[in-house]
């Protein structure tokens, strides 16, 4: 097991959470890079130093984290793809494809720069994509990892019996109703606002409820499990935060490359307000599992079904494992995308439409941190200083009253009445005022860090885009060289085309989502905003009844 | 001109407004205290140098503004008091008052210790007090001023031919219709709370309003007169500033015994923000005008009267000279008070009543102060943080809107104008709450300010009668050791029987102002409070209407 842990994390770094000062001669070591062992964790630190700390001290990260989109190698995308226009397929020797350079679609570069040695790259041969779902750059597996221990530990069930025990058989992987597998094909129509992804007649959804605490390792370690209830089932399942995380890494692997598949919530570790936190997760699970849903490619894929509606223990293992195996994943996605009765696209135009796109998203992201900024500063404003305020004012008021009270003056009785009423609305409002952000500021905080995280995906996704299609405009000097023949590039251009209404297709599908999702968060705050002020008005005109008029 | 101010104001300070560097060489020095010259002002700094600073940069200060009350001087009220109950005059050889110590009643001595040698202070013998006007410790007078030339000084007629010129003689003062004056009794009624004032069946009060510019000296100096318009004549009178300020010190030298005086609004260099300053103070001296008018013993005093309804320049001249010259100040304002049917008091009682009132006004001064305090925070941060912060999310959600119409996206402009108008009205609530604290928490913070003022009077108006308390306590003792005789041990209880009685009406006055006022101010800020929640609320109403539910 420990081995086993060893090879499965080599290629997941550790983000190290907290300080952690090492006792000497105790085998523990500071700490900046680490391997998780069950309990403790066995680390290295910076100085190659090698012993355990403390499991919560650290976090597990997927190389994958840094940027959002799976490994861009577009090689695949050339060798393999079936061209929707059934041109003959390009040979592996003079692939214009595989000259492809990472490097040319800048997002990327940095995010594999800074994997380790000896892990796989975004350079390595396309070999390791052929070795039968081994040495996928998946989260949470490494070269060397064995599949079958891997889900074990995953599972955290070797000690507790739970299902992982049940060895099922790779024959057993149901296709779900209604999905599409890596097999089917994802439709591109043309709108009104130009290409758009099919959408699907039923818009699906799912709730995500009912935290449950369980416990595993003998009640040694807990975790939470979320019920997730799909709308088309209404039948609820059982996931843990890892399990969602799981569907991101497979979400980001099979569709990083066309779909901006954004981050899943902060991985915290649970503290002292852990009501809070769970609440807090729960919530933006559900935030991000409507968002998957509202996705027509996404969710009616067959690794979303299954996260949806899997039948029973042993469905969901298969599922899972059918899932890691997809092939179909990085910019192989596309072949399966058809743009139907779309003709090819101008590459000018479709490079000004990604310029557009791009200035609007960074010019949108530029807007979304600004209203998150000062909507943190009247956050705390609202919770701090304001009713603390307002909390004086109406102490200040019940005190006059009380001193009034002690004059030995007859018949003031209604003026001090009166007075400490309205002392007391001044604390009610103080207590209002703190607890408003909550009811309004919350959403349009969230909606917005939603979108920034959206946001942040774009430039890969973008990027993914752009490197085809320099590609392309090389592909002019290739015919000439005599490097590719001139039916390879009717056919570079062709696929251009179809990443090209693939990304039109998701920026409409953002843009819409956008105008709905900005409507539905200003509507919801405005709301609450008018309510919050008449309500307020209401307790200060039953406040200033009380006063009697001489 | 030069020697007579010099004369005229060597025993008024002056308060140091600006630090002023001297100018070597240039007959200018640093200061500390001054006096008053035209234009520029011959001062003394610290270290005894003399030389001249610019006007503007010292006040003129009389001594009294320490205090609130005219000098103690208990010898006085006995030699002089016509004694109410008609018994026989004390003589003054054994007099029990004359030995009274000032040091006895706290408040006082460090109003009078505050004084520079060679100027009169309230140990001086009574003496002074028989001078026929000259020698009073009144406001911009010191010894050896003559009469005329001060009132010249006074008037800054000299150099623009004002009405000072018509020099009136004594005679020609008016006894004003309806107005007690120093040899007209006070009367002092039962009530249901006790003693009270006799209040008059028609409530006085004034407007002062439509502040304007003159100018004296050619032009070379301005100064700002007010219409004060009373409610009896309904005829304006012109004053100025210091005219207010020569009543106020009327005011306090007769009645400051007996009743709180509040102090005028703060002399103030008007400098760039005239317009405001002149508005400020218009609205405060209507403030002290309303509380003197609602007085019924201050009210329908002789020198409120002339100051309210003076036919004529002549006529004010005259009464001035006549207020001026009134020796019913200080303590012998007991002496008209006429506390009718009212057996003596007991003296435990008194002082019991006296402690319970001094407790209430120190208590209620730090309430004030603990209002004014939080009041002034809370002004501060309604004009300036909050409506900032309103600002930056009405321009986030701007900008937002602006991004998003550059998206190129169709069919948005719902939304966008939507989102502009939010952001709008965000600024527009910014703006309302920059400028709601003017429209109430001013006048709860005036109030609260006036009623400090007012506080700050009663620990001197309480230490008169403290102190003559203190004196009939002894009384026993000096009957026994042969200095006074029963009759005068019965004529001081008699004596002091009537200024509790006058302390009594006065806490009434008091109290059933407060209960007045504060039900006022706080239905006012109540309802302006209420105003603005409502106004925002229906402004956030219009906002969210447009944007559209899908």
């Amino acid at each position: 097991m420990h081995v086993f842990t060893y090879a499965c994390l080599v290629s997941t770094q550790a983000q190290v959470l907290y300080d952690f000062a090492a006792e000497p001669g105790n085998n523990e070591l500071s700490i900046r890079e680490g391997f998780i062992t069950p309990g403790w964790i066995e680390a290295k630190n910076s100085k190659g130093e090698v012993g355990l700390v403390p499991e919560d001290y650290i976090e597990a990260q997927p190389f994958t984290s840094g940027g959002n989109a799976a490994p861009l190698d577009l090689s695949f995308f050339d060798s393999h793809m079936p061209t929707p226009a059934s041109t003959a397929q390009t040979s592996n020797g003079n692939d214009p494809w595989t000259v492809f350079d990472n490097n040319a679609s800048g997002g990327f570069s940095n995010n594999w720069a800074a994997q380790p040695e000896g892990t796989e790259t975004g350079k390595t041969s396309s070999n390791a994509w052929h070795s039968g779902g081994h040495g996928h750059p998946q989260a949470y597996q490494g070269p060397g990892a064995e599949d079958d221990e891997w889900d074990e530990e995953w599972d955290d069930v070797k000690s507790s019996g739970g299902y992982a025990e049940s060895e099922a058989g790779e024959g057993g992987a149901i296709n779900r109703g209604g999905a599409h597998g890596s097999s089917m094909k994802i439709a591109l129509n043309n709108g009104e606002v130009g290409p758009v992804w099919a959408y699907p007649d039923y818009q699906l959804d799912c709730v995500v409820a009912d935290p449950k605490k369980g416990s595993k390792l003998y009640g040694l370690k807990s975790y939470i499990e979320y019920q997730v209830t799909p709308t088309t089932t209404n039948k609820p399942v059982n996931h843990r935060y890892k399990h969602f995380d799981w569907l991101y890494e497979r979400l980001l692997e099979k569709f990083g490359s066309a779909i901006p598949i954004p981050c899943l919530p902060d991985k915290q570790v649970a503290g002292r307000f852990e009501d809070e936190f769970i609440k807090m997760r729960m919530e933006r699970l559900q935030g991000w599992m409507t968002r998957m849903c509202r996705h027509p490619v996404i969710s009616s894929s067959e690794v979303f079904q299954l996260f949806l509606s899997y039948k029973d223990e042993k469905d969901w293992k298969m599922g899972k494992r059918k899932a890691e195996k997809d092939e179909t994943v990085g910019v192989m996605v596309f072949s399966t995308i058809e743009p139907e009765g779309l003709p090819d696209l101008d590459l000018i135009e479709v490079e000004q439409k990604c310029e557009q796109f791009n200035r609007f998203t960074r010019a949108m992201d530029d807007g979304v941190k600004d209203l998150l900024t000062i909507g943190n500063e009247h956050w705390k404003r609202c919770t701090g200083p304001l009713p603390k305020e307002y909390q004086r004012i109406g102490k200040a008021f019940q005190n006059l009253s009380s001193v009034f009270t002690s004059s030995g003056y007859e018949g003031e009785a209604a003026l001090t009445d009166a007075l400490t009423a309205a002392g007391k609305t001044y604390e009610e409002i103080a207590q209002m005022v703190a607890e408003q952000p909550k009811k309004d500021l919350h959403f349009l905080m969230e909606t917005n860090n939603e979108y920034k995280g959206l946001l942040g995906c774009f430039p890969d996704t973008v990027g993914v885009h752009k490197a085809a299609i320099e590609k392309v405009k090389e592909a002019d000097k290739l015919v000439a060289a005599g490097k590719i023949t001139p039916s390879d590039k009717t056919t570079m251009s062709k696929r251009a085309s179809t990443m090209s209404y693939s990304l039109q297709a998701e920026m409409n599908h953002f843009h819409s989502n956008r105008i709905y999702d900005y409507n539905r968060v200003m509507q919801q705050y405005l709301e609450q905003q008018v309510k919050f002020y008449e309500m307020i008005a209401e307790k200060l005109r039953h406040a200033h009844s009380r006063f009697t008029t001489m």
